[in-house]
């Protein structure tokens, strides 16, 4: 069995509307062990009557739900009974090995800092976004270092190829985002992080330009977290404004087919990084897949999918070969 | 007159094929008066037979070119009689109001700091793209001031305030990319410039996220030439991208209607910023328009309009203002 603990509290919907993606993923995978942490009579009347194994699910009472308004330290050492510290103790007690949540990110970094054990020198927030061609790579520091020194960029790639191993991509290449092409190109952390990755184990194939990032070559793209986060986010606003853009174009035109709507649908769903995909936080004893805040039940369906990926690919053990 | 000096030598095409553009500049505006800096034998050749108003082209000499590979420095220092060089000088003189090239960045960088007046703490390298609904607005600085002070994201603002204006925003309204909306969210850099542009005299609104690039607020964005590039290149690369993803599937469909075809092209020139659009560098006495290298006569035809724009709405006087 796969075990995954899931936060089913801390998001904008309430667990009774969440709780069918668990469902669907427990009905995908047949050797996914759910533990469901929240109130437990809310769950238990969410769940009754619902078709899964019930084998393969067991509700952990944690009643307290940490806010986004609470301060993150006292949250965590205060609220013992909360969803989240319920969710993180079953990975600290090696019950679990991946943890969902679509609470309060910094609630989640607080708690994983207390209570795991870290597996890397720094920890990271991965994303994982699509090529083109529908290939998957990975953009690793998404948000969580921001102002980080250049030794820190060479652990973010090799948490990113371990990532990417698990996923099934045997040997992943290495890319630095930065404003140029060339080597000798970029800001004094590029530039030092250039030397540091072409000395490093990691396979480095060099700068990564931003024109390139969808069609370009490289597996995992690796920024400091600012630039990360500004890469991601432009990613996800532009792609969705010129599918709007379009759309809006071809109804004035009169073309509504049904090949242009799956189309339509397929990339909005495809280029939409916030509301379907998690990000991933690893560098913990387990991985941490974190939902955004206003996650509906096909969020929750498809980060368990990761989580679930994740642990029977055993991330950790690929990180601490790869460190 | 509205005079600007074009440089046509040092792009990857020759002169020869640049020069329509400035045909179609002049034709387009009955005002503009071209000085085109060149090899004098190489232009007039080009120009013969033309049709064209000849009282408003004067062809300088200059048959040397500043390449790619020359060191900047020595390059400008050495070759004065060079397209560039000669360009420059004729702002210098105050007899062109602006300039247009598609030479070497470095080269341009370095004849702008040792022959023209700064009019700004700190020049910088805008861009001006469309947002989806098709309103103009600007990144500042796009990579000419990378690891730079907080301070200067306030000059950035003031120069991308005076280039609105230019164009016609009677009262820009400033914002700061950032990795979060919130004013105490950020790097060291961007908190400390938020407290600065909170602070100054421009109509700073807040912070910016990539989601909203397209579709935000804000006619000015500050940001630090890393990002700013960062930013910039990956706007045209997902923008590129995800249209030619539509088109190839719209191609699968058979869905090939005169309006999706006239739709694809208009959005390719939109978001192909290399393509077409120039990079204008602000805050010397004249401003300067740089061209890709792989510029076309389309190219030069823009970015000669660009100039002619900025010249003829006095955009040193507007900087002046705003500093």
């Amino acid at each position: 069995m796969i075990e995954v603990a899931v936060d089913i509290q801390g998001a904008d919907n309430p667990p009774s509307e969440l709780i069918s993606g668990v469902f669907d993923a427990l009905n995908d995978n047949k050797d996914l062990f759910v533990y469901v942490c929240g109130d437990k009579a809310a769950i238990e009347q969410a769940v009754s009557g619902k078709a899964y194994d019930k084998k393969r699910l067991a509700v952990i009472d944690a009643p307290q739900t940490i806010l986004n308004t609470d301060n993150p330290v006292d949250a965590v050492n205060g609220k013992k009974d909360s969803s989240l510290v319920s969710a993180v103790e079953l990975c600290r007690a090696g019950k679990a090995k991946a943890l969902v949540t679509c609470g309060a990110t910094g609630a989640i970094f607080v708690a994983a800092m207390l209570m795991l054990k870290k597996i890397a020198d720094c920890p990271a927030l991965l994303c994982e976004p699509r090529k083109i061609d529908g290939t998957p790579f990975c953009i690793v520091d998404c948000g969580a270092n921001v102002d980080c020194r250049a030794e820190k960029l060479v652990s973010f790639a090799k948490l990113g190829c371990a990532y990417m191993k698990a996923i099934g991509t045997e040997k992943p290449k290495v890319v630095l985002l930065n404003n140029g092409a060339e080597d000798k190109k970029g800001s004094a952390l590029t530039k030092k992080a250039n030397e540091l990755l072409r000395a490093s184990s990691v396979d480095f194939i060099g700068n990564l330009e931003g024109t390139q990032i969808l069609t370009g070559e490289g597996d995992v793209v690796v920024c400091e977290g600012f630039s990360g986060n500004i890469l991601l986010k432009t990613m996800e606003g532009v792609a969705l404004g010129v599918l709007k853009e379009i759309d809006t174009a071809m109804n004035k035109l009169g073309i509504d087919s049904d090949g242009y709507k799956k189309l339509h649908d397929k990339l909005y769903k495809k280029y939409n990084y916030t509301e379907l995909d998690g990000a991933v936080l690893l560098g913990f004893s387990a991985p941490i897949i974190k939902g955004h805040g206003a996650a509906t039940a096909e969020t929750v369906y498809h980060i368990i999918k990761s989580a679930y990926i994740l642990a029977r690919n055993d991330i950790s053990e690929k990180i601490r070969q790869e460190i």
